[in-house]
């Protein structure tokens, strides 16, 4: 397997994020990337630091000296380039997002290797459908591929393996960042998950609301049975029903530390008729950015195998194990 | 995909263990079972109980009443029969004996898959060379797909994803038996493992000389830097080097209440240059029969899989997302 040609679609926290995680790597190369502003694209690798300033400074990688370009439609010029997957590293909102930019490679008849970090059920029962889509194009798409639904969702997978019957599958999240304002897509997201709001309304707060929000919370979000798409993922795969799998967990946006250790406990009954608990725990050092940037480029190289062996259409990350990427 | 056909070779503690996994299944049936005294074959399924009575009475699977023969090549007879899928639950000594089971299989040009929960780097080692015959034979064999190597080497696989840089892997596992004697193969290897045994000596120890053994030791095995196939299946995946892999643990053989949790650490350093260790730890209340038979046929699914998409070959438990068998 030669060098992997890879694009991030999106490059606000988690797109940056990611550009980040690739750049030591010698099995991948950032070539492509694209924005609200535009696109930049280059065969030999984008210069990371200089992407990140032109970011930083002027709101758009369209603004990256050389390779830069204004195009306000930039997911379809870097379509067009030499890229073998993309990250989509996009806004999880609306819930209709995703499904419609894997419909833009479709129509385009693009071939390679397609990852995203979805969150909500809604979002992943949208893709299904478009499975026999993808496969006719030549498309491989993995989906749910980043900390939860992904590594979480992947690692519950292998604790069932001990039980004739699971139970229940229980995911708890810490998440600490500095500041909310790396992360307003995410925020906001979360915001549409507490009992009083809807996404849409999230969607439509300013910062100054979201600003007041976190003030009376002391900076926590509280989220509780949050429609995750590790339900769907684990009831497509026999392994229990979606109701027997709930996420829940606790954001802090002004602390990088974890609240608590995010983590995900699989119960079920033995052969034996024996009741047990699994529990996978991430180190609270880690970052959501490196939970969920490290998984997604991991199916991403994992997707290339099954690209370059024929295998298309929509996969998720509790069926195919994950590559590591050096 | 239609009912799995499973054999299960060798009929031990881990193959007694292996039927009764089977039992309540609906989408594996167990229909050829091999040992050291014969075999016995029933397209519809063997019967459980009469099985485990014919071997507890008998001594071997042969003395299963009008399904039993007592040829002494059992497993070449069960070879011609009807089965998708045989679990190897063989003595995993002498450390040859798996690969050369292998190759009975690639002379006599079988179709399908085979599982083992083989232990040494060693036995691995071996089996990787046959990889270009099973290719070719049309055998899809998974190795290390026990409990370690197997489920804590996948886990260790998705634990590696947060990281850029994977420092230590470290299985720590209890084990607790109501007696050894339900066990003997797997003790006399575990046995090998001490520091003033080699494993000929181990095998060639009577059941007195194990007893006399134990009765020093409490019942109690401490087993440091085993020879464990973890090791070389991570190294193969560019994960880290062997040398940073190590397996040990605490066997209780006269309590089957575990000494210890059974656990993966995985230590590395995430891109931001932040070191953290992410835990996979089994419920106490899991047996080693369900925590290797589990995975065993989880991942003789995924091969069933792998098998009709026409991959070919041998693979391991670290590179396969193994399926939930309902």
């Amino acid at each position: 397997m030669g060098v992997i040609r890879v694009g991030v679609l999106g490059f606000g926290g988690l797109g940056q994020a990611a550009a980040m995680v690739l750049h030591p790597k010698q099995e991948m190369q950032l070539v492509a990337v694209a924005d609200r502003g535009g696109w930049a694209y280059r065969a030999d690798g984008l210069p990371l630091h200089e992407l990140l300033s032109a970011v930083k400074e002027r709101g758009t990688v369209a603004a990256l000296p050389e390779w830069g370009h204004t195009d306000s439609d930039g997911i379809a010029q870097v379509m067009t380039q030499a890229v073998d997957g993309f990250f989509l590293a996009l806004p999880n909102l609306p819930n209709t997002f995703m499904a419609r930019v894997a419909q833009q490679f479709i129509r385009q008849g693009w071939q390679g290797v397609l990852v995203d970090a979805i969150k909500r059920t809604s979002a992943v029962e949208q893709l299904l459908l478009l499975h026999p889509a993808l496969q006719q194009t030549g498309i491989t798409y993995l989906t749910g591929c980043g900390a939860t639904p992904g590594l979480l969702t992947a690692a519950a997978v292998l604790a069932s393996q001990s039980f004739a019957e699971v139970l229940t599958v229980k995911i708890t999240f810490g998440v600490g960042i500095a500041s909310w304002e790396q992360y307003r897509s995410t925020i906001r997201e979360d915001i549409g998950h507490l009992p009083d709001y809807t996404l849409e309304q999230a969607r439509a707060m300013s910062d100054a609301e979201v600003e007041q929000l976190l003030a009376r919370t002391g900076g926590l979000l509280h989220l509780e049975n949050m429609e995750h798409a590790d339900d769907i993922l684990l009831e497509r795969l026999g392994i229990c029903s979606r109701d027997q799998v709930t996420v829940g967990g606790v954001v802090d946006t002004r602390n990088p530390k974890k609240p608590l250790s995010t983590n995900v406990q699989v119960t079920g009954r033995t052969f034996e008729g024996r009741t047990a608990t699994h529990t996978f725990t991430l180190g609270d050092e880690t970052s959501m950015a490196a939970n969920v940037c490290g998984p997604a480029f991991g199916y991403l190289k994992a997707g290339v195998a099954l690209q370059r062996r024929g295998s298309y259409g929509l996969f998720t990350s509790a069926e195919v194990m994950p590559g590591f990427v050096r």
